[in-house]
């Protein structure tokens, strides 16, 4: 490839036998590298930009793979690809039957612990040097985290777990970047960022100062005393009190982005006897300009000129996501209850122009979802009615609190659930997979999903009309057309189903993205002379009695089509009333397989699983065949 | 009842009446009244009797219920509900259509937000306060949590993002008793309860010592400044700074059960502009003997005698979490691998047997579900053969870790869920009513459910020789006999049921705790003339492929019964395989209906929600007559 040191890499142990001066010319290729390849395939840039020089510092320093490296969430983990063994494949990052966009145990030996969603590292980690322990083994842990991660209580869950324990080789490495994915938000990040700024230093000083004023005239020796006293503090009064009073010792804040440095920092701590914080700071992006203007643009990029950065193109068709967001800024327009929750995803969720009309209203809570909704419902015991927008994926962590806190108290909280359904190249450990078996069974939910951005502004126009309880609208990662801005949002009758397509013999219901799919199937079925009725089925909980009562018994076989896990989702669900009505017809659910679907392009995930609308026909047609 | 000042008091108008000397004799009264009561009904006694005085305080100093209190988990607010308007019906707590054990916003205005899981106060009370500020409206927030509730990660998340904010009248009261309900454990413990010892504060005097070593001539006005300067940080660098560091004003501590003490600081801080936190320090067990010597053991009570209080009695029947820490025992005894994890529960879960045997492969690892599973994920994967020990209703908090630590890596984390299906008296909840419903549908995830105490021993030795991947095994809060624990544990065939009884019409599919109604069911119908097959499905996840293949088509009514919701559940996930397998059989799945299910004697809920066995036998019977 022509990289004077790169092209002798493949493996940590190649790394090994640079010397130290050379490193920060490999450093540079393999940013080069990086924006390269990525320009082409798309992905996580700016975080993997950002940690280059440590992730060579770390394989230079440890013994890996036998030591083990735990990052967090793994999309800063480019460099760390690159270095262990898959340099070669790198260009098939993100893509079907390419390597993850995460770390994957299964991927590599270097990969020792998977992840996607932020704040597992330290509780993984200490797991992993808890067992070393127990069997007696020997190597070293560490974990990488984000100071966004740290906005989520299971870092601090794992924080107060691990420093009550002692544990030698433990390093925990916080990349402080000032940003999780957004520009980050909370006490925590004020508190890193702004360190002569803490109260707690703000304070001290103050006291010393009162108590100098006590002693008006004891000339230079006090005062010189004092001022020592007061840098002697700071180092513990500022960025470290917070760990430290936690049982880490705490390190730095050490330039992450200076590679000497942290490879003397790491060779002093790795074989320490307890757990250490080792703070560093890094830019994200570094080393590309674009993305160090404009981090955020190029945290999850889409192929790019890497000489001129994004380049402006046509207006792109409308994601459900962006109607999310125009049609809460309606809903903020229409009444002044309405209040917008993110939970560090204000760009992905399409909350920003909400935000931005109604910036008193918006609510970034951090990586905080079980937070976002037990927030939300206090909110709502009030009278405010709030909107939380949070993925399918992450939404998974506040499962408990829309139990406990919105559901069993009637609480009329929204849930907008965007990525819902396979979610394309951020893979496994993103898809969307399972909302509808995890909210179907929570009683007193109302579980919607619409069929493209008009019916989610009026799916949402409803919900606000709804104050009986929670209500929860998914969507998928997808083009939302049609919609129409300009027409005004309308009510919608909870429970009303709607028939897309009239026929005979087979009923089709079809649940929110996967209407065109089905309406595709239904007619390559007509074209076998197979009469199907294609209902869209937009509210899965309650479902539409009254078009059951009407119309059940006029078919033979009915279908359910969702993008949802085939078991406890829309099709058990309605398999049940349709038992309950002694409805005599043939019932089959397709959605999602009962197994975890890997990464690439949504068409090519769909054909994996069977749910292209040929696929969908064919399986519709065996199983009419498949008279006993 | 012959109380000078509680009879006098139905609600905090009349408390404020009073003068505040004559509090402290109001706080024995109502310690008194306390004792009496819970003796009788049983109850969360300690955590009650530590705050006593703080309830009175809080009523006298705020003007309730404009003002609103938000009590964490709500299990310590007996005198809450007392001093407002529960006096007379205080005598039916926790009992079939008494009041609950917890706070429920239907049952009081004074209740404004419900709990009965940890950590969730400070997220509600800051929606209360955003939405008091968002509607223009004026009125106080203040939250009680213990600290226990801060070694859960939502509390910490709530502390970051209220630190940031400047939310004026919000007052967060740390009720530190050193205790959550077992005694409690992590660096935060470690931090409230060892101030001087805290790293924070050693360091400080270290290099205060350090600095005046520097000039060892300097005499008295120096040291005296040196001292002035160490005492004036002392209060920032110990049980302040956490706080501080996250943006909150710390006060304290404060000595809890001084009325006086408590009353007067709720005065001054009542009506300050930005966050407070206050950290009170209180005695669990207050003010009865026995209690405040044994805490853990009055934590949550069965009647007991007020004089002698517990009174030794016959041994019990064992329950199904008594045997589970037997058998961890001696499956810790057989290999070396397994280790033992509870989140907060060691005595509630059983685990203690193992504990003791085992204390190097126990963890406690606090109110942190999340961080307890996906610790267990890193320990899985290098081999470690973690247990983990979560009742039902707070394993909904490690969902995500389930299905993106566990599930996704195929580790071999056993889940021993305890309280699955009703809980009884704790009520609504804390109902173990959807675990089946939020495991079923994750992939991999094979799903138990043994019959007995001897099926328990035989279910966690098959799990413990199951590598491939995670076990879940849920039982019930009820007796586990027959068990029989010198026979030793043998391996079941994954995915196979038994037959308990046979029959030719009818097949019930019963799940663990429903065995014996189902089986009481099928007797009753036999009376009937109804011939009913009945089958423990000890494994629900993979079902038992033989049999359904054996003999499924020899039925024509197929029936299942778990203590589960209806909703995605067994009953749903099996009738989706009859489904595939084209079977001919009408379905009836029954199960927990889809709405939250009050408190009560679990005989008492049974009956409601019609699981008894006569109840279940109707119902079988009227589903046969109702041929079409």
């Amino acid at each position: 490839m022509g990289y004077q040191y790169l092209d002798r890499i493949n493996f940590p142990g190649d790394l090994r036998n640079l010397k130290e001066e050379e490193l920060p010319l490999l450093c540079e290729e393999i940013r080069a590298f990086l924006i390269e390849t990525v320009s082409k395939t798309g992905g996580h840039l700016a975080s993997s930009l950002g940690v280059v020089e440590l992730t060579v510092a770390l394989h230079y320093v440890l013994d890996t793979p036998k030591d083990q490296i735990v990052w967090d969430v793994g999309h800063q983990a480019y460099a760390h690809k690159i270095l262990t063994g898959r340099k070669d494949k790198f260009h098939t990052l993100r893509q079907y039957h390419g390597i993850s966009g995460f770390l994957k145990r299964d991927e590599s030996e270097y990969d020792c612990y998977g992840a996607g969603h932020a704040s597992t590292a330290l509780s993984a980690a200490f797991g992993l040097a808890t067992a070393r322990e127990k069997l007696k083994e020997d190597f070293r842990v560490a974990a990488v985290f984000g100071d966004g991660a740290l906005t989520g209580g299971l870092c601090y869950e794992a924080i107060n777990n691990i420093g009550s324990s002692n544990i030698p080789k433990f390093l925990a490495i916080l990349n402080d970047n000032n940003w999780s994915i957004a520009e980050n938000v909370g006490a925590i990040n004020k508190y890193l960022n702004d360190f002569a700024q803490t109260p707690l230093y703000y304070r001290f000083r103050r006291r010393v100062r009162e108590g100098l004023e006590k002693f008006p005239r004891i000339g230079k020796p006090m005062t010189f005393l004092a001022r020592r006293i007061e840098e002697g503090a700071r180092g513990i009064l500022t960025s470290g009190a917070l760990f430290e009073a936690l049982g880490f010792d705490y390190i730095g804040p050490v330039d992450g982005n200076n590679i000497r440095e942290v490879i003397k920092t790491l060779r002093n701590l790795k074989d320490i006897d307890h757990p250490v914080l080792l703070h560093i700071t890094t830019k994200k992006g570094k080393g590309y300009a674009p993305a160090e203007k404009e981090p955020e643009d190029y945290h999850g990029v889409k192929p790019f000129c890497p000489d001129e950065g994004f380049v402006e193109t046509e207006p792109q068709q409308l994601l459900f996501q962006d109607v999310f967001g125009r049609e809460l800024r309606r809903l903020g327009d229409i009444s002044e209850k309405v209040v917008g929750i993110t939970a560090a995803m204000p760009t992905g969720t399409g909350i920003v122009p909400f935000a931005e009309k109604h910036p008193e209203r918006f609510f970034d809570v951090g990586i905080a979802e079980a937070h976002a909704v037990v927030f939300s419902a206090g909110l709502a015991v009030k009278g405010v009615r709030p909107f939380v927008a949070i993925y399918s994926t992450f939404l998974q962590r506040a499962y408990d609190a829309i139990v406990h806190d919105v559901a069993l108290q009637k609480l009329p909280v929204v849930f907008c659930i965007d990525r819902a359904g396979l979610v394309g190249e951020d893979g496994t450990t993103h898809q969307g997979a399972f909302d509808l078996s995890y909210l179907l069974h929570v009683p007193d939910m109302i579980v919607t999903a619409p069929k493209d951005g008009n019916e989610l502004k009026d799916m949402m126009f409803t919900a606000l009309k709804h104050e009986g309880g929670p209500f929860a609208i998914r969507y998928p990662k997808a083009v939302a057309e049609p919609y129409d801005p300009d027409e005004e949002p309308k009510e919608l009758e909870v429970g009303s189903w709607e028939v897309l397509a009239e026929g005979t013999e087979t009923l089709i219901l079809a649940v929110g993205s996967m209407i065109p799919s089905a309406l595709g199937a239904a007619g390559l079925l007509k074209a076998d002379r197979v009469s199907c009725e294609v209902v869209n089925a937009r509210f899965l909980k309650p479902a539409d009695g009254n078009y059951l009562e009407r119309r059940i018994a006029s078919f033979s076989n009915v279908i359910t089509v969702e993008e949802n896990s085939e078991i406890g989702g829309f099709g058990s669900y309605i398999r049940q009333i349709l038992d309950e009505r002694g409805a005599g017809a043939r019932f089959l659910p397709i959605g999602i397989p009962d197994r975890f679907v890997t990464h690439g392009k949504r068409p090519l995930l769909f054909e994996e699983i069977g749910l292209t609308p040929r696929q969908i026909a064919a399986r519709i047609k065996e199983f009419i065949n498949r008279k006993k």
